[in-house]
């Protein structure tokens, strides 16, 4: 098997779609900007939303289902929001061999037409909180597209809650991106930067936005799920009342909170390597594959029994679903070791005639490639302990990637320098969109958000020299 | 409360709309002929999905997901597919602003993009069986819409196998087919009949349609699930090629097969009464609900910890998430209990002062009404088979109605009298669609399927006299 994977060092853009493409996660479509999620990489996406879906109930949410077209007239009713969405939309314009009316929008996001609904509901402060989840396709015309990251059709989530005060809502849209974050570092191994975006980068029509930033391995960053607070823009523009316990008629207070399948693309970026796919067993679909090694007959014979006992070993320690069998003995082993390397597989086992009479099977994990000569007594005793130091491990190397590639700059120059190298940054700001704005037109590097846990530290800004109360993080970005 | 939910026997289209209602299972979207399904609607969908998923899982099944948009020249390659559904699509003219180049249309189901995909990925027979489902939302343009049953789009999922013999294809268009028997009678607690469409009732481009049809309360007929023998046709429309065993260049045989949400709306009309949603067991996202009943402080001491208890009891038998802890005690008692009622939990405990004082509680069931008065010892131990039996009871009770509604008739005077009592029917039929075209011209009854179970049994068609080898199944049909 040819090394059909362009090194990061080489070419970061290639071995990306590299990785995908030898992992049979994705897929280009025949439209433009869309793409087709194929097993291995559907399987990923399903063991997220598996993860989250528990997430979301155990905070008290429910899952419902809206429709896909939204009236025009409805995406104009929220000034920001249809200046932000309604030129990257699909239009549908004829139907059932007709011309429509009133043109219909496939949903970019699904604030308006679930605020109408939530309006035809809602009547007293008795029925609040609403707290509804939506899984769903949504789309946002792309011309530039990268599979997983930017794409104009992709799956997500968004929550769409509605509260009887400003402090609930507040509390919500801080409570979800706690989820997203330990969802982030818990599941798929990425630290992530919790903080709000500025006002040029929130959601078109929210109050605020807040967001979890993750550091891929090129130094770029990517915003990796967005909570809002939308205020009672939403519950204006679409009447969300209810008679309050006072018994006047007020405006509920409303949020939205989504992540998608762009966070398989994060995954991908954030831990593979120059061999393929690197999965964190937390998340993946298939924890290890037994690979038995015979040349013939006699030595089936020998192996064969042998190794089912270990592979049943595993099934019954990790799940009869968890574990493969490779059945492929005609193949050479350096390649069938190799497939499962580019899908990520967290381990091996490798069952030769030797490890047989010895007793004995070699576990070879994937991340690290370290080979340990097990007996079965020690493999079903350690097995637990080993993926959860793979997990551990890859969280604290992608950790170390993160802190290695940021830097604390105070200069223009050093700015520039540190953007060009494809660093985090961390800079004082005047807090101004017009710096906002120039530094980005300047460097390309935007404010990826204004961290919660980053300490108060007066400051001048690094590009306009006027007083900043606080470092903020700036980066290149998906 | 007010019995907000007109009688089956006076209105059984509006009874339908009230247990909807009173369910709050779905709504209307403002975009005519779409629907909004609740969170208790889709609950149900979902519990259906996790069910339907495992036992396609179990079968070797994988999913992935394609996209939305389909390109307007590959819904015309299949003729008869085309002929099928063009006429029913809604139809992208512009994205990202501009008009565009190809019209794009919504996928009204996915044989063509995925079709395609195949063709791309499909090299040898080594490949074989591809065997890959889709969850997706699907539109077809609709005017006469009833919620679940028929909507513009509705979410469904959809197999798309291929195979290398056509025995293989025609083995998983049947044991996907029993797959959905299955889960209809053992989840759904829904008797089916299993069997073959006619040429003039099957899928647009498939050689052979297989259905499972059920029996609604008011007689008439709903399919519930389908499978599709696509022979070569699809194959040959978008070259799913692969070399063969002796390696000459061969089309694949295919399959597709589905349900839909439209399964919600026959659980409503199969097991629902006058009072409103009843679920079966196995299907229910809720068991049971703890009713405490206290006038006042003094009673609140002397029922709450022993009512807590009997609902710890039961989370710890059904699990924590499957029952519910009624709150509200503020209202009256006969409005809660209809409350949950109409939402069709399938039981409730009534624990009062008295109640508590005894030790016992007054277990309800849904069904039937039936009152138990059960010590928490006689509870824990009979809980399981109190829901088993009522799963039982729900399944056979649906067969009574359906063996109460069939009838088996032989001339056409007495066709047309069991059609309009609404009763399904089996007759004899000459096996061409000019028959079948005037029957339903007629009649409005469509033949449902051609039965596997029923025998062989030389006759005399109902309709033109001319011989017929066997009866088949008549009905009119949602």
């Amino acid at each position: 098997m040819a090394r059909n994977i362009t090194a990061r060092s080489k070419d970061y853009s290639e071995w990306y779609l590299d990785v995908i493409k030898a992992g049979q996660l994705a897929d280009y479509s025949p439209v433009k900007g869309a793409m087709v999620i194929r097993p291995t990489g559907y399987a990923l996406w399903e063991n997220m939303q598996a993860d989250l879906d528990r997430r979301f109930k155990e905070t008290g949410h429910v899952n419902a289902y809206f429709p896909l077209l939204i009236p025009e007239s409805f995406m104009t009713k929220e000034a920001e929001h249809v200046e932000g969405f309604a030129p990257e939309c699909a239009v549908v314009t004829h139907g059932g061999g007709k011309k429509l009316d009133e043109p219909l929008y496939i949903r970019p996001t699904s604030e308006t037409i679930i605020g109408h609904m939530y309006s035809k509901w809602l009547t007293s402060w008795r029925e609040l909180p609403i707290l509804i989840n939506q899984w769903a396709n949504v789309l946002r015309w792309e011309m530039r597209t990268r599979l997983f990251l930017r794409t104009s059709e992709f799956l997500w989530q968004e929550g769409h809650t509605a509260h009887e005060t400003e402090g609930e809502a507040q509390d919500e849209t801080l409570k979800m991106l706690e989820v997203y974050r330990a969802f982030s570092e818990d599941v798929l191994a990425i630290p992530v930067i919790k903080g709000r975006k500025t006002e040029k980068e929130k959601f078109p029509g929210a109050v605020a936005t807040y967001c979890i930033e993750g550091f891929m391995q090129d130094g770029k960053a990517l915003q990796m799920g967005t909570s809002h607070n939308l205020g009672q823009n939403f519950a204006r523009a679409f009447e969300i009342k209810f008679t309050g316990r006072d018994n006047t008629e007020q405006l509920a207070w409303t949020t939205s909170w989504g992540v998608s399948t762009r966070l398989v693309g994060a995954l991908i970026m954030a831990h593979s390597d120059d061999d393929g796919l690197v999965v964190p067993p937390r998340l993946a679909p298939k924890l290890g594959v037994v690979v038995p090694l015979w040349k013939n007959e006699e030595e089936r014979t020998a192996v064969e029994p042998f190794a089912r006992q270990a592979f049943e070993l595993l099934q019954s320690k990790l799940g009869a679903l968890k574990v493969i069998w490779d059945a492929d003995t005609d193949k050479r082993p350096a390649d069938r070791f190799f497939g499962w390397v580019q899908q990520g597989i967290p381990f091996r086992l490798e069952i030769g005639p030797r490890d047989a009479a010895q007793g004995s099977v070699c576990l070879v994990t994937r991340h690290d490639r370290q080979k340990r000569i097990l007996s079965l007594d020690e493999l079903a005793g350690g097995i637990a302990g080993i993926l959860e130091t793979m997990q551990a491990e890859l969280y604290q190397q992608a950790l170390e990637r993160r802190s290695a590639g940021t830097v604390r700059v105070d200069s223009w120059a050093d700015f520039q320098q540190a953007i060009q190298e494809r660093k985090w940054v961390e800079a004082h700001w005047d807090g101004t969109g017009a710096t906002e704005a120039a530094i980005k037109e300047a460097s390309k590097a935007t404010i990826r958000c204004l961290p919660f846990d980053w300490a108060d530290e007066p400051g001048v800004c690094v590009f306009s020299g006027q007083p900043s109360a606080r470092r903020v993080l700036f980066a290149t970005a998906y």
